[in-house]
């Protein structure tokens, strides 16, 4: 492709269902002049509780199907392919990468004065121990403290995020948390950012909130930058959506998770 | 097989995952000298957002290795599967076959006098609309009031069944109910006897419970007494569990639904 091609063409984003959707969100944000094609996996969700070579192979797929695509970078906007495909990917792949766990993982080791961070995630992120490792291999002397919050996903999904239920659940969750001194909380779900304002009231207001869509998205704009390909078309950026099986929840639920109702969605499968 | 063989063969019974040990909890107690063989179907769980023709696919499977074993009925512990796959299993297997729909449906025919009842399921169940036709089959002048209750099952599964949290949703839920005049509230999902003490809390005292394990318990005890397929065996009945995956969750949560810890648990996969 030619430079002016790349530039212009869009950023691929996947993850098992619409919990990449928050991430996508922040990109736009982050890069409003982008063009964005956002795959949501929804015929396989959840990664979480599938095998590792599910996961990566689900994820060769919806990788080939960008680069036929012409995607200039993908984003693995799904905490499991994060933990479990991205290197595995990174050396089978010459497209460039981007996983959500590692851009949250610098921030928080450059943000943090205590040492100790909170990360919380669904039960198969935490038991991968895939921030916890992170950490070890940067900066030994950060102590994390991850917990698992399995009620979060259904309750979002349920549309309960504002609710007293949320409030209470999410008080109990992180009850031990406020405890460890920390000062960053590292949302390691993508479904997470729904209830950030929820997980924010039950926690020492000093508490600084991660969120992986802005950590992604800056490194994600700095990569483009420094090799100059950000988008230079004077059109509006656009956002195609594929999803790999058509539940009802996917636009009930999306337009909540993105922020806007979602148009353009487009069935297709990938086996 | 002659018929002393067959009267003490096992029962098989089989569910998506461990929802159906409440069932079988139910069927011991019922049967308390049969021996009966436990399958979940733990690599495909939860079979309510899967296709029509998938849950056929693997309950066939399943099927299959109860004939293997030979078993001499088979209990479907499984709302999806006894709403979507019965009567497609009926037509193409000769043994006899149990599903958890419609004996509650004809207990709650025979029981109610307001002739308002209740159905309570997951949502694929609801949508499914699986009991208020088999009501309308048979009694058109029965008001079928369903509704979905996402979350029990995540609670539940979280170990929160007897807390204020779940008290609090269960409340939410079946809120609209308590204005229908029911007398029956047919529990169609098999995780939700576990947090029945809650369910009855929240409604009216004159409200029946009705529990899926007891009413397909009932009907299977009349076949095998009327067919004089009792176990005659003075041995005591056992049971064995096979699961098609072992996540850590399977011995975890089966002792709190079965009621006892699951001992003489196999992993076989039947692909």
């Amino acid at each position: 492709m030619k430079i002016k091609e790349l530039q212009n063409s869009s950023i691929g984003v996947f993850d098992s269902g619409l919990g990449g959707l928050t991430v996508l969100k922040s990109l736009e944000k982050i890069l409003p002049n982008e063009s964005f094609i956002y795959f949501g996996d929804t015929a396989h969700v959840p990664y979480g509780t599938k095998s590792v070579d599910t996961v990566i192979k689900y994820s060769q797929n919806i990788l080939d199907f960008f680069i036929k695509q012409r995607t200039k970078a993908v984003v693995i906007a799904c905490n499991t392919a994060s933990a479990v495909a991205y290197h595995a990917l990174q050396k089978n792949y010459s497209i460039p990468l981007f996983d959500v766990v590692s851009p949250s993982v610098e921030f928080a080791l450059h943000e943090s004065k205590t040492k100790n961070v909170g990360v919380i995630g669904t039960t198969s992120t935490v038991s991968s121990k895939a921030y916890s490792r992170q950490f070890a291999e940067k900066n030994s002397d950060f102590f994390i403290h991850e917990i698992s919050c399995p009620l979060f996903v259904p309750v979002i999904e349920e549309g309960w995020a504002d609710t007293g239920i949320a409030r209470e659940i999410a008080s109990i969750y992180l009850q031990d948390l406020k405890e460890k001194n920390i000062d960053t909380l590292i949302l390691g779900c993508t479904h997470y950012p729904i209830m950030a304002d929820i997980i924010q009231s039950v926690l020492p207001i000093h508490v600084q909130l991660v969120f992986s869509g802005e950590t992604v998205g800056q490194k994600l704009s700095h990569y483009l930058n420094e090799n100059k390909l950000i988008r230079t078309s004077a059109s509006d950026g656009h956002v195609e959506f594929y999803v790999s099986d058509f539940p009802q929840k996917f636009n009930e639920l999306g337009g909540r998770f993105f922020g806007r109702k979602l148009i353009d969605v487009t069935h297709i499968s990938l086996l």
